[in-house]
């Protein structure tokens, strides 16, 4: 008998656990019905803890996680604590120190979910963001002289290595290939080469050279303003983006919009490397004046999960979820908006079961 | 009589002297109804000469610059010039030398122009973005270590200073002051503080600093990846956005398309300082393929025309331009794409005269 998948879980704060509790109901089901075993292990890591310890992650956390096949987030985020403690100390510290070089981010607008753009449909938002993790202005680099006078200048140095380029973009290609988008296969590089004209020429040299090996993929380029624009008025361009650790966060978030918001939008922090641990969650915050009142949007939760399986050894249990996920926004609820869905959040939970 | 306003003229390529030729009709009639006096002069800059004589911007071209009251610009790009080449030797090159630290980019639907967003119109889309425009990764500040080989490291640096963030955010709250919009006055500050912890504080510290100077703007902040969702399912939130450079030109672009494209946004490159000389240029680029047709939009040359106007002591004439460009979008125009208005380049030209 195949050993059980190894779960780390962090529901985290606020309606974190409440989307985390419905994507584990879900795979409790598919679990079952798909033959697998999986165990799960709960950190109590977040907000809440955070105000409790003073710790964010605490030490040797990212050694305890490197024991788990997989981790699933919830969401982190309290009122009382101060923007960017969270980020800086659990958030990005994971991503750094598994080294969870790839983020994933799949735009994709499910049947029935309202978009926000004119005359544009699940047929043309379908394409997927792959953001560099580990690189770029994330690298904390930078200071100021003569602080706090008026003669102040501050200073934040986005580094790029080869390495650190390559493996995300070979990664994309990659990708690219395995998806086999029947309309032809793209990989659309976003930068802005013509003013970062060092940091982004690394990128575009690299881009070029590791497109030598994928002649079967068209090697595109676009400033990322151009792709803000084109995003909006022409999605349906795209097959996958590989862009910048701090462009793709801004993409990434636009993105999420376009395809209907961030109840439905989910991400990955992928280290695939042998022996590499890779985190799964929604992209919505942990929205705390939901908190406890089963009205938060669980679908992005779900396809975290589903997200989780299909990196993580059981991808036909990952691609049964999502067309679960599919049924239910397509047939079943009014809306994504929290409180507006027409059920609560349990029973979104339920409909996706009962459709698996 | 009042000295006649000097105008330098850069028509650049392709369909540029086109939507150029256009403006300045339009500013031959608001004159003469307004009665006021001007003279052009014609610069030959852009990629033509740039592929002729191997000049982008002229030695002594800014100071040449200097002795006009603004400057217009068409557009410059040229098929046959390498990507970069003008971007950096000329555009970026003139908004340093001559210090145009205020990027200003109206984000305004016209009446009749169509949104790609659902259900937004003019009423919702109406808002200013303020761009710093001098500092930022724009510095062209970077390396490459050990370029070419495996192991290679590049950076960039964003380098900002209190003088150069004070001025724009002070600029910002002043306009802010003055625009007086009626649902209350609103600046926000659109940065990444949670991450870019030493540039983005300085932005920060000193935002909060200015503000206290004007009690009764209400001082927002909303972080870049948020602001691009939020643009695309709230516009009508914003009132006046001030952001840095890097930033500025994504969101701008982002803005440029929900206002319809590029076929009608225009912005401003300004030095609001004492014998400051300022930029006024459509968004969009020199779109050659269109050149010499009669089918390019120019209702935002016309724009940037009554941008210029309304800034360099002719607001009233900048404001009847303004009000006949959304006449003719309102009640003339079928669309807003090149060969698709209903009229040719020049016929629009003509309507926004006769609606004068
Ligand atoms: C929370 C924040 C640090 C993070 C980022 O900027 O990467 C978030 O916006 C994201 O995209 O996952
Ligand atoms: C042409 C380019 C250098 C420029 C910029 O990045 O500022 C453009 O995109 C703009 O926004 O005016």
């Amino acid at each position: 008998m195949a050993s059980p998948l190894k779960l780390a879980v962090i529901p985290g704060d606020g309606t974190g656990p409440e989307v985390t509790a419905e994507a584990l109901k879900v795979l409790a089901a598919i679990a079952k019905l798909e033959g697998f075993t999986y165990e799960t292990t709960t950190f109590d890591w977040g907000g809440e803890r955070y105000l409790k310890t003073g710790e964010t992650l605490p030490a040797g956390g990212a050694d305890e996680l490197r024991k788990f096949d997989a981790i699933y987030l919830g969401a982190v985020g309290h009122p009382d604590v101060k923007p960017g403690i969270l980020e800086k100390g659990l958030l990005l510290e994971l991503r750094f120190q598994l080294d969870q070089y790839v983020n994933l981010r799949p735009v994709k607008l499910f049947p029935g979910v309202e978009c926000p753009l004119v005359g544009k449909g699940p047929e043309h938002i379908d394409f997927v963001v792959v953001r560099e993790n580990t690189e770029d202005m994330y690298a904390g680099i930078g200071g100021w002289l003569k602080k706090h006078t008026a003669d102040e200048v501050a200073t934040q140095t986005a580094v790029y290595t080869r390495k650190g380029c390559e493996r995300v973009i070979r990664w994309a290609f990659d990708y690219t290939m395995k998806r086999n988008n029947p309309k032809g296969k793209m990989l659309t590089l976003v930068a802005k080469t013509n003013v970062l004209t060092y940091g982004h020429d690394l990128w575009w040299r690299t881009f070029q050279d590791v497109a030598k090996d994928y002649p079967e993929v068209k090697a595109d380029y676009n400033h990322v303003d151009a792709c803000c624009m084109w995003m909006v008025k022409n999605p349906e361009y795209y097959d996958v983006i590989v862009t910048t650790n701090m462009f793709g966060d801004i993409i990434t978030d636009l993105g999420a919009m376009i395809q209907g918001g961030l109840g439905v939008a989910s991400g990955g922090n992928i280290n695939p490397d042998k022996g590499g641990v890779s985190m799964y969650e929604p992209m919505g915050g942990s929205a705390p004046k939901y908190t406890g009142q089963n009205v938060i949007n669980p679908i992005a939760a779900i396809a975290a999960m589903s997200m989780l399986l299909e990196h993580s050894g059981q991808p036909k249990a990952g691609a049964r979820v999502m067309d679960a996920i599919q049924k239910v926004t397509g047939t079943k609820m009014k809306s994504q908006n929290a409180g507006k869905m027409g059920y609560g959040t349990k029973e979104v939970g339920d409909l996706v079961i009962a459709h698996l």
